[in-house]
């Protein structure tokens, strides 16, 4: 009777383990052709060439980014999904107007010029622009000890840099957008004039990079016009004031906010065959700054979540589990498109198991960070020795993404795709993120990476965290 | 008397489990000291702005080749290294001449110019150039297929594409490269008037790429030029063919072979404070083609190799081997350096334990791969744990590099650095192999990845085969 109980144990677990091996075989035959596909036969490519050079730079609330909405949505319909549709949502406008204009003045005269872009939410100059003696600090911290008494009535100048000894750039990055972002709201309550803040850009080029900023609860009244200059500029002003602390900077701003506008998220959806009430989300976000045409941020994102959805359809998976891909609108100066998807998903009940965030460019993907729990955490990585032929090995526990962060909820499992980060802050808001500094294997890599991590979730699902609650007592 | 006897063995081995980890801390703030101080106050990218913007392209017997020698040679001094020195070494000299002139004339009349180079040894054509009409293969098994009966007379045109579904793109490159080493001989065989080869390049784009070949035994009287097309033009061509395969090509190429001429081979040693005798090598190679400046091939190699030893000095540690850096001369062309060096090693009977090479590119560094046996190769993968703050994890068995082969003999571990390879072979051996396309932290961080492991091999040694192979029975 034993020996017969053994047998069979012995046998049911080889069958087991043969069974495993057969899934584990069917898993790697899928990812080589998710990959194939994409390599050989992609479409991500050409969807950015459009999005970047025939629209250009997004920002929300313009042109370019409505155009952006109807080319990415008939693209979509082209693919033959189940339903494509466009969810409202209203989005901040704010306009650059005519070029910045700055230069640095060391005596009557003399001046310098400096490339200068305003920061994303910033007020104009005066029409006459603002002209002041400048006073470097390297944080907001130091807004303090210097106190009224020496910043009153000067443009207060953030340098400090992004650290270049941090291997993950946007660590550094997250060490220095502060004084981006609340600069100009801190330094008012000292009197200053002004803000003017070193780029966040680990390399020293003439690029001003923007981005967003915010005046928290300053009055109107109160609010000081907020700029970027480049980090080559911001090298040379922080040298010469060395030399002449008396030095005037002069900027001209000519930005303004308008009322909100209508925009749109688009959506796209290949509905589940099995379990359609599951919904796994793939998304970047549509709109751009507006200096460059956003390649990188995150044209590259856009492309390779749509590109998700149409591998699934080329090398004829058929998803158990709804899969939608959502094109955010307003990532970069508001949120107002992640905060919305979230919203509407709430309000009618939708239950989402999955949300994959491509929005840190279309380098060489390395992995992924997952917000997820740690039951959850050990199923995904039971899966990383798969990605071991494309070289896919970063699979950590982090943040995800902003767009998909107002989704965290029960279950559900966040993701953000990984690239290679040491060129991103190269282009990050600036001129020079454009088509061109996309390579096209590198963006077709991420979106295999992405695809291949879908269909994982899809075809083992994810472990509920109230079950792994229940495994581990 | 047992239990004394469990104590002092718990304790001991406590004791050794301590030590190692001390031993493992102290491993891992090294390679903080080596990553922080490569890229907060490098030195790789200052040279290879000399070496690319002021020297430029340094082929083989060229004038910039010998400037190379000269400035690395300084370089290396500045470092106060313990000794450096040139090895002579004979090498081959190829100029290209007057820039290259090619046309598809499709009709009297009508032609399309086409963007060539000639390939590196190459013949030039007469005077008056080549012209002929063109036929299509797709690698040299083709030709046999075809015969003289439909060759004869005609340029050979070869087009095989690298394959873009392989990851590893030096893999594509392997698998295309014959048509361009060896295309001309064999087309030579069956009367071909000249050979025009897709560039081996994974991008569309306006790029001839150059590159070695050899016409093997064939007399002089029957060797045909060879020159690389751009792959936007071999798409054309190939397109074009299809629909008049009566079309003529004419090229225009004014190469020429010299006597062989004097060169040299750069040397610099950190002489060892324990085991003098234990040499250890990093290197990439001095020369470079003449399209570009040799910044990607290999100017980053030759750069990181330098710093390797720079920043030995900087940190402060002194290595118990003896360390090289060889700035190997000809490579690209003729490999007579590497073969120099290894032959005067043996000549000269020195022992050496380990030879890294950089030369796949200055890009953001995954790992390296590994020659060396079993025991030895499972000695350095313990070490990879180490690397991981550094995204560094590509740790695998395969060939080294071209320079340190020749090396290869008993006890030696060689090592090739492997950067992310995505890009390499946009740039590789064309005129874009340009300065501006490396970036200062992905070349830093591969600098500081070759120190980390140069340290750890000097630190804990490798074992030596002999001792492997014992362990093993």
């Amino acid at each position: 009777m034993k020996r017969i109980f053994l047998t069979v144990l012995v046998f049911l677990s080889a069958h087991s383990a043969f069974s495993q091996m057969k899934a584990e075989e069917a898993d790697s035959l899928m990812l080589r052709k998710i990959y194939d596909m994409s390599l050989l036969n992609g479409k991500s490519y050409d969807w950015l060439d459009y999005l970047s050079n025939k629209i250009g730079g997004r920002l929300s609330g313009s042109y370019q980014a409505q155009q952006a909405v109807e080319y990415t949505k008939a693209q979509l319909e082209e693919l033959g999904l189940d339903k494509v549709w466009l969810q409202p949502v209203m989005v901040p406008k704010w306009t650059r107007g005519a070029k910045e204009f700055a230069y640095v003045q060391t005596s009557p005269g003399v001046t310098k010029n400096v490339n200068i872009a305003a920061l994303g939410g910033s007020v104009a100059t005066p029409a006459g622009g603002t002209k002041a003696r400048v006073i470097e600090v390297q944080g907001i911290e130091d807004l303090e000890r210097y106190g009224k008494e020496q910043i009153q009535g000067k443009i207060v100048f953030f340098n400090r840099p992004m650290r270049a000894d941090l291997i993950n750039t946007f660590e550094a990055y997250g060490g220095c957008v502060d004084q981006r972002y609340s600069g100009a709201a801190e330094a008012a309550k000292y009197g200053a004039v002004g803000v003017i803040v070193r780029s966040m850009n680990l390399r020293m080029d003439d690029f001003p990079h923007t981005g967003s900023m915010g005046y928290g609860d300053t009055p109107v009244s109160k609010r000081i016009p907020a700029a970027a200059i480049s980090t080559n500029d911001a090298s040379y002003l922080s040298g010469i004031l060395k030399m002449n602390k008396d030095l005037e900077f002069y900027y001209k701003l000519n930005c303004e906010q308008h009322e909100d506008v209508q925009s749109y998220n688009v959506i796209g959806e290949i509905t589940g065959s099995e379990n359609p009430e599951e919904i796994m989300v793939v998304g970047g976000h549509l709109d751009s700054w507006d200096l460059g045409d956003g390649s990188h941020d995150d044209g590259a994102g856009v492309v390779q979540s749509m590109e998700v959805l149409r591998l699934f359809k080329e090398v004829g998976y058929k998803p158990r589990k709804t899969l939608r891909v959502v094109l955010f609108m307003n990532e970069e100066n508001g949120l107002r498109g992640g905060k919305k998807y979230a919203e509407v998903a709430k309000t009618k009940g939708e239950h989402h198991v999955f949300a994959l965030e491509s929005d840190s460019g279309g380098f060489t993907p390395r992995g992924f960070s997952f917000d997820a729990d740690k039951a959850q955490f050990a199923q995904i990585l039971s899966w990383q020795e798969l990605f071991k032929p494309y070289l896919i090995h970063y699979f950590e526990l982090g943040e995800s993404g902003a767009d998909v962060g107002p989704l965290k909820e029960g279950d559900v499992v966040l993701a953000g795709l990984r690239p290679d980060s040491q060129r991103y802050f190269d282009y990050h808001h600036a001129a020079n993120d454009t088509f061109e500094e996309v390579n096209k294997r590198e963006l077709e890599l991420g979106a295999a990476t992405m695809a291949s991590l879908v269909y994982l979730v899809d075809n083992h699902g994810l472990k509920q965290i109230n079950t792994a609650k229940k495994e581990k007592m």
